[in-house]
């Protein structure tokens, strides 16, 4: 019993083009340990749009095909090539995670028919998605595939902030573009699990959306006092580790600079190497994709600025930690983890060109859902 | 039986002058766990520097005083002043590290009394120097006080890259102003204990001195093809570690991006988050004081950037691996450890405005040896 449907394609080729495209896939059977789900939410998360739209230049669009087979046609800038030689003439399919319903199982798999589920692994943007069992997990009784459509990269990243955070011994956060769905799961897991956060957001708003579920600390980037604000609150708290989403410019290094002066408030004796508080800062995003600039002269010696990725992260944590957090994650889907969007999309829209020059900005509090079931 | 002498000072006032003096201080009895070393060599280190001018503007140096009790005062720019405020009004000994004879030892140190020995603490541009005798290190037979006064900070510094790459499990190491004493030594090391090293130089000088000591990988950061002559000797040693002395502009993110560029060359399949290898760069030192810019899209999510100082190390190291550290400094003292300075001066030349602005600008293979004993 083989499933015909669409699949959302990215591919670049040697001219330095980028194509965006829906391919006609047949699904064939699954393996015993496989399933066929039917596609019924797929995210548009931030860490999608990297594989989508790779580096190009998106005010070069050209639109063509029709319009339940929509290709879109983008430039990408001679110098920004380099980082995409390893995919060219490779035709990628996208979409990290979705929901839908098992429309049929393997011998070992059974038990999951008919079953709604939440998935992970790629290829999401599609009608149909063959994949491992174990890759899924059945959704609680009444949660929609919209309720489990995220339930992957945003809420073990959230768990995972707080899981590096205490295993490398810091006792609060920091975390910036915080008003975003992550950073909302975020403030919800800290307050449960009484660990200080500071947010840093950009807008009055944001900080609103924040101080509605709870948050203490939240200070706006765009304040003339945010270095002094931010050390007051990080003198308040303790913290000693970031985790950053924008990853550009300078606001990673303020917030090393903050840590590291509310460390000398503490400190008795002078030293020319600054304080002894090892300030850790992790950039997990690309909100912004200039070099990010760190004038370390400003926080001394003890500090230590780094990646962080989720799949590293859970291979790492081992698998106890792991079934730990996703067990988590699907006791409290509809509350800790809700995630909220501002759209939902068929997956022919997703090639819609003004509605792709509105998800792709990345807007923090903006999020757009794909439903295949729609057209 | 006291011992007085003069002790180089700096001191920085609440408007913003830093002043350079020599004070007459008076070394009283040692207690029973104690010696006091007539200073007779001691070098200047770029980290003593940060101690004795701070974030002064050389250019404005003022001289007074006499030529024996000589007096230089500096300006420093308001914006340059909040990384001082901790030491504003205090009379700070300078000084890291330097060798002596020992004039007078407390009662469970009496051993030590007449040796030659080698030691730590700071305050050793002085002419006695007061020091706990676990500080000490007896020099070998025959060796000189020139031999043993740098016996501390760049020989553990050095011993001290290899054993943090080994321990975090780098097999190659990429090291930067390479042609440095330290680097010297990093080489004479890393050749004994069969570890490749890529060595990062200025000029052609520089490889040179670094070729004559028998270094395999050396690369001239000024040649037009820098990063990939970087790029090859990294993908021929598979360096993941660099030690980073200047700590400004771009070249720590370039070595980051080159070694991204090795560990890809080798890849099979594209991964939008670039390669699985983990990079880490570690600052040691701050020639250049401008902020460090990191392009991190050129490497990817797999990297870290901190800083490294020896202390801290030290500490973390354990009792059983310093002393080895030490054991080995001692016996190699007068050829993998050996020093080589470009002057040596009294401790009131020091103090000479013209030898002051030479000894600041840090030229790499250019070091300069203080004793007091000279005057």
């Amino acid at each position: 019993m083989a499933f015909r449907g669409r699949e959302l394609r990215s591919r670049i080729d040697d001219e330095g083009t980028l194509t965006l495209s829906l391919e006609d896939v047949t699904v064939d059977d699954p393996g015993d340990d496989e399933i066929v789900v039917r596609v019924e939410a797929a995210p548009i998360n931030p860490s999608d749009l990297g594989l989508l739209l790779g580096p190009a230049d998106v005010a070069s669009l050209r639109p063509d095909g029709t319009s339940d087979r929509p290709i879109l046609s983008f430039d990408i800038a001679e110098s920004r090539r380099g980082s995409v030689q390893g995919r060219l003439g490779q035709s990628m399919p996208v979409g990290n995670e979705g929901a839908g319903t098992v429309v049929t199982a393997g011998a070992n798999a059974r038990h999951l028919e008919g079953k709604r589920v939440g998935m992970i692994g790629g290829a999401m943007f599609a009608d149909y998605r063959k994949i491992a069992a174990r890759d899924v997990i059945p959704l609680p009784e009444g949660a929609s595939a919209a309720d489990g459509a995220a339930m992957f990269v945003n809420p073990l990243t959230a768990l995972g902030f707080v899981e590096t955070a205490r295993k490398e011994g810091h006792k609060a956060i920091v975390h910036t573009a915080a008003a975003s769905n992550l950073g909302q799961m975020l403030q919800k897991i800290c307050l449960a699990d009484d660990i200080p956060l500071v947010n840093i957001v950009r807008s009055s708003e944001q900080a609103d959306i924040l101080r509605d579920i709870g948050a203490k600390h939240v200070v706006n980037s765009k304040d003339a006092d945010f270095i002094d604000q931010l050390t007051d609150a990080i003198e308040q708290t303790g913290a000693t580790i970031a985790f950053d989403a924008i990853g550009g410019g300078t606001l990673g290094g303020d917030i090393l600079q903050a840590m590291e002066r509310a460390a000398v408030r503490g400190m008795s004796e002078y030293s020319r190497y600054g304080s002894n508080s090892f300030k850790q800062l992790y950039i997990y995003g690309a909100l912004d994709t200039a070099p990010i600039i760190l004038n370390r002269l400003a926080f001394g010696f003890q500090w230590a600025a780094g990646g962080w990725l989720l799949f590293p992260f859970l291979q790492k944590a081992g698998a106890e930690t792991v079934g730990r957090m996703r067990k988590r994650v699907a006791d409290e889907l509809t509350t800790t983890f809700a995630s909220r969007y501002t759209r939902t999309i068929g997956l022919a829209e997703a090639l819609d060109p003004k509605i792709l020059r509105a998800y792709e900005q990345k807007r923090t509090g903006e999020k757009y859902l794909i439903d295949p079931t729609r057209g």
